[in-house]
């Protein structure tokens, strides 16, 4: 379906003024709105050629791609909106490849009745996170459907990237005697919507902690470290995204419950509300699995990159698919995967 | 966002039994739904990795890269449903930008509340659509919203595809003296989509005309037209995307409503309510701007792709931007862009 961002005619907006059906029709309005709010935002050449879709630049590299829905309640949070989590959280997932995000897609799915001044600040706020990490938004797409059919706004973000980490970076060379190693503290971005949420105000704000993980990861290939494997502790936290890898590498893992950073203010909003910050999303947060011999360098690379990170477990052989936690008493214990979650539509 | 297809155990579903907001929390329960649904209509290696994003295969060709949302409503209609739909129109957007469809990415954004039965024929549908055109489906995410927070399902597809036409297909290239051809009639995806919607009842069944884009293309290409660009007339129909064409390439167009082709029973239900076939969406079709002396070879290379191809009107100098319709009774007028449309969600 054509080239729907095109014909750029950037007006400003009156206050108050709302998206209506006929924004989503293909017709005039369709295309006012798009050049009014995303083309003002989005700046690229390969946009703006107003076809069917983008040509690429020619690449030598291996490619990675990859796409993410974001449905986060409410739009904007501490710490972000639902415009800059669809950017990191697409670029994290190309960086988790061992990839460098170059180009992204977005479709816009509004729910009749937003406010053009909360599209255009989602808009302002895509491209900037994109900016900050250097990936190109190419092309997109906006449907509008009737009040009661959305929540404001759905996006959804596709992103290519080229792959510049030498070996796969992959669930699949998980192996027995590699270190566990996040990149700094988990569960803020799962608090801090939590907190907008349910009104909750914190000495200390908590904010989220999405942030882009590409400049992490550029590092820690700078610096040699072999990483095994990589993986951004979104949905489910820290304690989902390590079931899942254990379970496809056919491994167990231990971590120390101890060594695992968990802010004190995210500790208090998850204690007040009974839920575990090892199950809180991030989105700004990796874990890396590497060799024995390569923890110190990736410490100081992920240091580098801005984070603090820590060791906080290790690969062993059985029980395969396993996670195991040693908690702050001394016993260890299961550490398995929710059947629902804790709180939904936190991206 | 992590590997949201991963961890496969294929179990049958029980008649009745419907999507929860728990199915899209990251937890047991969305592994299942992924494994039940997804991966058992999805084999693609890539996409049965389990991680983050996909691996691509090694391309020396140049790449374009697309999205589209869709929402239409509702989710099954003659001729085809959300699934197959966001599978050709995505791959047509490629395909319009002379490239072979190669990748495709999913996203879904499901109502809690939904057919597990309903999701799977969708999945179901997609992998034929998918295979019929040789399209891979690498890479996918699920996203569940509280009930009255979408309508069923939206599905959102990008695409990556391999350009292969030797020069640009581009509005950039239309230019005065080409010829404007459609592959085939027009109007048929959104009559179908207003029977479905009103109840109608016609003689002959009305039936949407997605189809696949690609194999006509790859005709073109082998015939060595010289297609200055390629346009499926999607949203907004034939009259917008001219529109969009001549303003973009600042010509005029003149088309010609006696040789549009339209089939008599959407003409009749045109008719019935006051709608301009010529406003009303495809699926599968285009429209293809060539030099005259490549005329004979585009019609002959659409009618080997299956298509009933014609030549309803050409490119002129004046006045730039502005379509012009030489109605049946011999009058020209502008055939302008909408301002909003005719018939919302028809994709």
């Amino acid at each position: 379906m054509s080239k729907d961002f095109s014909l750029s005619c950037p007006v400003p907006h009156a206050p108050g003024e709302t998206v209506t059906l006929a924004h989503g029709s293909g017709g005039r309005l369709m295309h006012q709105l798009i050049g009014r709010i995303f083309l003002s935002a989005f700046t690229d050449p390969a946009l703006h050629e107003a076809h069917d879709g983008a040509r690429l630049e020619p690449c030598q590299d291996r490619l990675a791609f990859t796409t993410d829905s974001f449905v986060v309640r409410p739009l904007f949070f501490p710490g972000g909106d639902i415009g800059s989590l669809a950017v990191h959280g697409t670029c994290n997932d190309l960086a988790m490849c061992g990839a460098q995000p170059m180009y992204l897609s977005c479709g816009f799915i509004i729910e009749e009745g937003l406010a053009l001044s909360a599209l255009d600040a989602v808009a302002k706020s895509m491209a900037a996170a994109a900016d900050e990490v250097g990936v190109r938004i190419v092309t997109g797409d906006t449907k509008v459907v009737e009040r009661g059919k959305g929540d404001g706004l759905y996006l959804n973000t596709a992103g290519v990237g080229r792959i510049v980490a030498p070996n796969p970076v992959s669930p699949d060379r998980v192996k027995p005697g590699q270190l566990v190693i996040v990149s700094g503290d988990v569960g803020a971005h799962g608090a801090a919507i939590l907190s907008v949420r349910e009104g909750l105000k914190f000495e200390t704000a908590l904010k989220s902690d999405a942030a882009h993980l590409w400049p992490a990861v550029r590092e820690l290939l700078e610096a040699e470290a072999d990483v095994a494997c990589l993986r951004d502790l979104t949905r489910g936290g820290l304690a989902t995204a390590l079931n899942e890898i254990a379970q496809k590498a056919g491994c167990a893992i231990t971590i120390d419950e101890e060594k695992v950073p968990v802010r004190p203010e995210v500790e208090g909003a998850c204690e007040m509300f009974g839920l575990d910050p090892l199950y809180m999303a991030c989105e700004g947060r990796l874990a890396a699995f590497v060799p024995p011999d390569h923890g110190d360098r990736t410490l100081a690379a992920l240091k580098a990159a801005g984070g603090s990170p820590v060791v906080i477990g290790t690969v062993g052989e059985k029980p395969a698919g396993e996670v195991r936690l040693k908690t702050r008493i001394g016993v260890e214990r299961v550490l398995d995967m929710l059947s629902g979650e804790q709180l939904p539509r936190i991206c």
